[in-house]
């Protein structure tokens, strides 16, 4: 099972609203929530510091057959994502371990070798933790603080019309096993922060039709996709195949989720230089234009059968 | 039920001494894993950043009977209390909800209540968080971030032979309430920081015996303690009369936990000067000397029939 076959209802997300709306806030906080992360001048000359929380539980995000070091590497990979869609650096982190019952030690220093090995390849400082019991299932929550150039932070809001609508990497069918092994799209956010500064930017964590939908809401726009020019991953045109229960392909790569790659928008004039550099600099990651930010709010899919409107909220009424 | 019924046991400490030696750090963290907060040097002129992940979890450290808004207190105070024993400040949390199956908004929603109470009182700022699905149990993992003056810092370590031994409040007995709604000791650490430099300095959390074994650890020394000057609280004492079951009134004080005070060390020469200020200054605040380091490993306590060893881990076996 995977955060991609239950996704947050609507209950989990007006409570986030009504939650955030009353926080206390001070001077020194840039952006709270309601971004990738939340944006802090802790008073480092030039830099901005990113603060981000997030947990990975048993059951919802991996099982008790998944790799024990994949569960480490995807605990803090997610967050490290959040970092990259703000084009920052992962700098520190600390480790919540809620233990259950008769935990398995050896299991649990596997995840942690996971995290390690992960934090080690990105230069990040595991700089602590806390153990506490959460009898029925192991749940691993991660906190980290990176930063970035206070005139490179991307944020949620900045999104044109006119833009054109990007993807790193391909869509759907994350749960086969990418979910788990993803790599988070830091350098190439970086790149991109450096030399084409997107007008906005996400990670997709909770697949694109939502994801984009944040986007587009910061914006006050719509958003018009190509269906043939969607990167749909292999694994969710297999299992269409193979199940008739299954998503048809589209829909997976539209809502499935933790695809952990990078959305973002940028100026149409930039698009074939974009295109360009980007295959040189990162031949391994594909990189996709598969739409355009329009004026009319919502979201819609060019088919050959004409256009289709996709709701951006709420997207578990798709299953 | 109370963390105070649940403590550490022996695998759970021994796996954190294990997963701890072998996390990744870098030039940047001035104090890894092992103290009360991570030191970091984020590049803040003057400051160092303290950082803290902590959790509560239902079931463990509060019940369905417990108002809801103190258990948003507590979810916040008890990283507090860890800044606090840095001689820290804090500013910046974030905060990971693990919701369960069909979970009350309405008493989230006090949860966080609770919480922004506490931050808004401490001008903390909070930043942002996530959601994600716990099905069992409420679990609230908080991480805080916190600054203090590089010159102010004061560690678990640095405690010396001949040094009294100095505790806040009173102890023993919190899960009679005190657990709840505790007032983190901020303002008193940071004012013996900068008027007496502590020579080391901790917060109760497993009870004294535990964690004033940290500072001896640290130390390679010993303490010895006298019974009757330690501020035992009173409903320790209550619970006692009450109940053959309930531990003796100086065994819940030693070994209780959740107590949320400070305990240091301070060269002895200063006991009375420290004692009339601290006195003038927290007038609400007992402040009590229960003892002195010794070069002895080990902790004895000095009582009527003479002196008694005390085991400083795995605190369960007296139970």
């Amino acid at each position: 099972m995977s955060k991609a076959t239950r996704n947050s209802g609507p209950d989990e997300l007006e409570l986030i609203l009504r939650l955030t709306a009353k926080l206390p806030v001070g001077d020194s906080v840039v952006v709270g929530a309601g971004d990738d992360c939340a944006v802090i001048d802790a008073g480092v000359p030039g830099l901005w510091q990113l603060h981000k929380t997030d947990a990975v539980v048993k059951g919802i995000h991996f099982t008790s057959d998944s790799d024990p070091r994949q569960v480490g590497h995807k605990a803090l990979g997610r967050a490290m994502s959040d970092i990259a869609a703000m084009a920052g650096t992962p700098r520190w982190a600390t480790v919540t371990l809620g233990l259950p019952d008769g935990f398995d030690a050896q299991r649990i220093e596997s995840v942690y070798d996971g995290m390690a090995a992960l934090a080690q390849r990105h230069e990040v400082s595991l700089v602590g933790g806390e153990t506490v019991a959460n009898p029925d299932r192991l749940f691993i929550g991660v906190s980290l603080v990176g930063e970035v150039e206070r005139d490179k932070c991307i944020l949620r809001s900045g999104a044109a019309v006119g833009d054109g609508v990007w993807v790193t990497g391909e869509l759907g069918g994350s749960i086969a096993g990418h979910h788990l092994a993803f790599t988070p799209r830091l350098a190439e956010a970086r790149w991109l922060a450096a030399r084409f500064k997107p007008s906005a930017m996400i990670d997709l964590s909770d697949g694109l039709a939502g994801d984009l939908g944040h986007l587009l809401n910061k914006a006050s726009a719509g958003a018009e996709l190509l269906e043939s020019a969607l990167p749909i991953r292999r694994e969710a045109r297999l299992r269409a195949r193979e199940s008739e229960a299954a998503k048809p392909p589209l829909l997976a790569a539209l809502t499935d989720g933790e695809d952990y790659e990078l959305c973002f928008t940028l100026g149409q004039g930039q698009a074939v230089d974009l295109l360009d550099r980007f295959k040189q600099e990162f031949p391994d990651t594909p990189l996709s234009c598969v739409g355009k930010i329009v004026r009319q709010p919502g979201l819609k899919i060019r088919q050959k059968t004409g256009l289709m409107e996709i709701p951006t909220r709420g997207h578990v009424h798709f299953q």
